[in-house]
This record gives structure tokens, sequence and C-alpha cells, in this order.
């Protein structure tokens, strides 16, 4: 049987390597020993028909393995899971709760965290976007804390095994990492480093940074220059 | 053996009736035909302990199944699907793409829908909520566009089928029923239309609004006041 193929990107900017949602698939498959193979696309293909095909949204990663095709890195994750085993328990209840954090991951903690994205990146020439930046970072710490309560001293989400819930609730926590935020909290610090020294995730993060063995495209480039002149981007 | 019962507001101001997550649940529990008890909570009960116990950040829904005790409602969704039936194909392939919307629908749709809930609410009296309100749009309507592409003609996203991918996007649509973003897209309103008619959907929404016995908490209505004299909020 073939191996599962999964899109990336062969170039993104430094910022978002090491952080593109193809990291997320290639550790759930790293911790379920499942050998993979990528079609790497150029920026810019990503929007262009074929891939949309693929991906409605022009996003990578794409998961394919035999008559099972799948965008979503959150879905895919679980479609992992699911398939290979190892990272969802065995129990009805548990199992439940880790699917639980996969959910939290993604629509409680990331959102926030991905709107200091947007303040910081995005519209980091606004006139808004410092002024506003507290607020965004307010909403982040109230997440963060409550996070940080409920995972008590506990060594994963759920207590003693790590699941596919663990595994997202640290690729989002690793947006910021570095950022004061998540450091302020002790127990997310140790957390989120439990998960990063994973053999599996440095594998993964390996992996996906070998990738990028392609070139900015031409309109990046320019862009770039400007950010070196100083110019509002 | 007694019914699930899920967690749900007393009272909500006018703009969350109607939209308050616990809808997504109940939905779901209409379309596979459960009954269900509801603990009302009043405001500012969610961010006790008793409750927090349940719910780490403080919100609603919460779901409690004989040893099934979850949060978050995209994965109480889910757990109903599959402990149910009716929400999720048989199909490993199609039941793969109806997560896979699920997945969609709360992170990559919700997420700028739910910023422009931040900028016209809880952002609105921040100078740059105005001038920044295009930026967000913007974002909303690309992922609107993409999604209208994708549906097409079709009737639901995976074709003939309602899923629990259906039940959570066309949610995450009504957020912003109305305000000129979906109404863009005439497969998309379409869409949406036939999700809010489905009897199980009216049954789930008239409960809704049904629990909405409580009053507002006295801080809420000094907030009130406030908005009446036309203060900045």
């Amino acid at each position: 049987m073939s191996n599962p193929t999964i899109t990336a990107f062969d170039w993104v900017p430094d910022f978002a390597q090491g952080q593109v949602r193809d990291l997320r698939v290639r550790w759930a498959l790293e911790e379920v020993d499942q050998p993979y193979d990528v079609n790497y696309l150029e920026q810019g293909e990503q929007k262009q028909p074929p891939h949309r095909a693929r991906q409605p949204f022009g996003q990578v990663p794409t998961y394919q393995d035999g008559d099972i095709a799948l965008f979503e890195s959150g879905a895919i994750v679980l479609h992992i899971a699911e398939r290979f085993g190892g990272l969802l328990p065995d129990d009805p209840a548990a199992r439940a709760r880790a699917i639980e954090w996969m959910f939290a991951a993604l629509n409680t903690v990331e959102p926030p965290i991905m709107d200091l994205a947007i303040v910081t990146i995005f519209e980091a020439g606004q006139p808004w976007s410092k002024p506003r930046q507290p607020a965004v970072e307010q909403r982040i710490h109230e997440r963060l804390k409550e996070l940080s309560v409920r995972l008590s001293d506990k060594t994963w989400l759920d207590g003693e095994t790590f699941t596919a819930g663990d595994l997202l609730m640290v690729a989002v926590l690793r947006i910021v990492e570095g950022q004061g935020l998540v450091e302020t909290y002790d127990n997310l610090v140790a957390y989120m480093a439990r998960g990063i020294e994973r053999p599996a995730f440095q594998r993964a993060l390996a992996a996906q940074m070998a990738g990028f063995t392609g070139s900015p495209p031409p309109e990046f480039q320019a862009w770039l220059d400007k950010q070196k002149q100083g110019e509002t981007i």
C-alpha cells in the first residue's frame, strides 16, 4: 500500500517557517509512525484551480490516502488519530475528552492567538495596530490563564496520556512562543516544552524546515525591499 | 436511561439571543431526535468554580450523558453525531469529509466572522473600530467567496446529504445573517435558508429563545443605561 500524501509549501516567509499547518499533520503522522509523501507547492500555486479542487480555501495542508481526500489540518489530525491509533484513548469518555481538547485548541484558544498575528503582521502598517494590541493580548491572557488553571500540575491536558488534543494545543501555543504570553504561566511553558521535546515533533519540524527549498515569488521580494527601506507595509 | 443534560444561559443580551453556542448542540440533538434536559445558568454563574469545573473557559454549553462529560460545542456536536447516528454518513470517505467541514466551519470560516463581532460589539467604542471594519469584512468575503465557489449548485456542502458539517457551517453563517456579507452570494443565502428551515433547527431555536426567562445582572443594566445616554462603551 502506498503512503498517504500531504501538500506543503516549498517556501514561506521566515515568520511562517515552522508554523505552517502541515506541521500538525506531519507531527500526527510521526506520532503514529506512519511514513508519508509530500507534494510541495510553489507560493501562488495554492490559489490555482488544481489545488483549489483539493482545498477550497487555497491553503495547505491537504491529505490523500486511497479514497480519503481531506483538507483542514484539525480534521486530518483527527482522521490520522482514528485511522492509525495511538493519539486517542480507547475508553469512550477519555476519547471524547481528547477530541474536546482538539476543538478547544482550534476554536477557543487559537482565534485570539491568530488575532495577534493579524495585529503584528497583516495589519502591522495600520495606524490602529499598536493601540489595539493590548486588547488582543488581554483576550489571549484570558484564555491562557484558564488553560493554565485547568492544566494545573498535570503532564497533559487529560492526565498522563498524550493525545491529539495535546498535539493541537501545543501547536497553537507555539504560535506565540517567546512573545511573553505563554511565558506568564510556568505550567504552560513546561507543557509546551514537553510537547516540543517529543521526538515525533522534532522529526516533523525538521521535515517541514527541510522542505523550504524554493524561492520567494517576485511580489514578496518587492514587499521585502519596501520593508527594508522602512516603508509602511 | 436518563436524557443528556446541557447547560445554557437564562439570559443574554439581545444581540446574542439565538446565537449562543448551545443552539448548535440543541440543533444536533433535535436532528437525531434525542430529548435532552437543560441546566440553566444565571449570567455570572458560568465564571464561578462549580461551572468552571465543567467548562474551564467559563462558557456554555456543556454536555453530560452518563460518564461522558464534555464542553466545546464542536466536540459535543461530533459526539452526538457519532453516538446517535444520522449526522455523519456511513461511508468512511464521506464521513471524513463531513468532519472536515465541521473543522472548516469552526477554524477557517468562524474566526474572521467572530472578528467582526469584536469590531462591532466588543471594540465598538474604540477609535479604530470603524476604520478597521473594512479589513475584517474583506477577510470574511474572501472565505465566503471560496465557500460559495465550492458549494456551487449543491444542496449541502458534500452533495445531497445534510451532515454535522452543514449544521456547523449554517450556524456560523447565521452569525452575520442580514449584514450584507453572506447576502452577496446567492447560493450561500439559499444554503443558509435550507438549514434554517429544517424543523430540527426551528425547534432548537425556539427552545433556546424560550429559555431566556432570567434578568440581566446589575452591571449589564449600568452598561445599557450608558449606551442609551449615547456614551462610548
